[in-house]
């Protein structure tokens, strides 16, 4: 048996991602020693406790993170510099400070100025989720097989660096490295521009007419529904998300738009040859996709 | 056991809908007594003789529909007038003339020009479907517990209409009635601006550079996922149905554009309350979906 990879570990903020880590912790012993959680909300505390899927709960973060080698915020985005700053002057020398938030230039943006010295950041991005929020969505299984993206900072810690990638392999994800701008860019086209695209479309349809809109409910079982399924997904989370991933999102949105509007000009002029290309490059995509087993 | 439906049908291209049509055909004997297929392509002929799930493989359009009491159109809708003009005249008095097309307006506008006296043109459009093509792709299945939109004419023959619907009925759909022009909209939003935007954002993707892109493949389980799954379709199917369907795409296009451009915005400007907004409206829609057990 492998010895755990922390052996103090608060998590900061325990909806659907934290408390899955607090699951895994439960179920492997070689995660980390102790498990202690924190967060916001008197309720989402009482519900842990009731839960029993960690080993301490601790209303106070600044006490939550006391004497811990490992500190993960799992609270949304927006709130990582207003955590930071009430918790920054109890990281423990040598903790390695990290999160699961799914953009990454603002963690850098928000965590490094108050990082004290000898506090490791290493910020992480699980892909995982599920359209469901809070304590009691989260299961043990939810990084099977999925990606964990890593983004170290240029001068990073290497033995804290290799703690975090080791502590989500056991979380059963695979481990990728990419810098923090890369990594926003590629989520904003493969996350976060479908997330808007979901939760604009189904306003759209909202606005219809009454009467369309009742049939518009009743059909939606083909390809909208799918659309429906993402835009199901927590408001504060995508809210600070869009806020925090403001640049690369409006850059993919103003791609994505000019390559809409072409193709609606092409069904607009009857361009047949235009459109077919659009088709068969969505076909192409989706194929790379089944060979890499990731459809 | 009920009488057939139908003495001898004709169902005039044979790829994922009009295969399936068969499939359930040959399963219950009660939908028609005699099965007829035709198709443009050779090919698609030899391979339907091979499958065994017809009566009859006729490669002359003209000769397969002679005799029929009954033509279901299973072509992609911009092949409806060059089909028409071929089979026309050797429609039998009587005959009970449909699809399965996803546009309704156009049908209307390309079959009713030149419907012979006595035939009843009932167009339907069963909203079901894979992201599969060819005859090998249908399955008896496919129709159940899907709706089917029957949208009669202004003085259609009520015996014509019923035999349409008990029709798509053993067939396993769910019946509902609307009007061509109510259709194209509703369908619009469901259907087809979601395709539209599933293929456009798989090339918005295809376009990013390189590094990015090899990255966006590897990440692309999320919310990407979903929208290559729909992206996968047919490609004369829907340059067809975008073609045949513009002015209620457009509009919906332009709708969804706006409201995209809206959030777009709020995320540039920061304003929290209005992504919440439309987050939670997301969210509404899909409450609603789960309510009417549609997702």
């Amino acid at each position: 048996m492998a010895e755990p990879v922390f052996e103090r570990l608060c998590l900061v903020g325990i909806g659907l991602i934290g408390s899955s880590i607090a699951r895994v912790a439960r179920k492997r012993a070689d995660l980390a020693r102790t498990v202690v959680a924190t967060a916001r909300r008197p309720e989402t505390l009482a519900r842990v406790r009731e839960l029993g899927i960690v080993d301490v709960v601790e209303d106070d973060p600044c006490k939550a993170v006391e004497g811990c080698d490992a500190v993960i915020l799992c609270v949304p985005v927006g709130a990582y510099a207003g955590v930071m700053a009430q918790i920054a002057p109890h990281l423990a020398p040598g903790c390695v400070l990290s999160d699961v938030g799914s953009t990454k230039g603002s963690v850098v943006r928000d965590l490094s100025p108050l990082l004290p010295p000898g506090v490791h950041l290493v910020p992480a991005h699980p892909m995982a989720g599920t359209e469901h929020s809070g304590p009691d969505a989260g299961f043990a299984e939810l990084f099977d097989g999925r990606y964990c993206i890593v983004t170290p900072l240029p001068g990073s810690d290497a033995a804290a660096v290799e703690k975090v990638r080791e502590f989500w392999r056991r979380c059963g994800s695979m481990i990728e490295t990419l810098d923090p701008a890369t990594h926003d860019r590629v989520v904003a086209i493969v996350s976060h521009l479908p997330h808007l695209i979901a939760f604009t479309i189904c306003g759209t349809a909202d606005d219809l007419a009454e009467e369309t809109k009742e049939a518009v409910m009743k059909f939606a079982a083909s390809g909208f529904r799918d659309f429906t399924r993402i835009a199901a997904s927590d408001v504060d989370m995508w809210r600070d998300v869009f806020l925090n991933n403001r640049e690369a999102l409006l850059e993919m949105l103003a791609r994505f738009s000019e390559d809409a509007h072409a193709l609606g000009r092409a069904v607009r002029y009857g361009q047949a040859e235009f459109i077919e290309d659009r088709i068969r490059r969505g076909r192409k995509i989706r194929r790379e996709l089944i060979e890499r087993k990731q459809a």
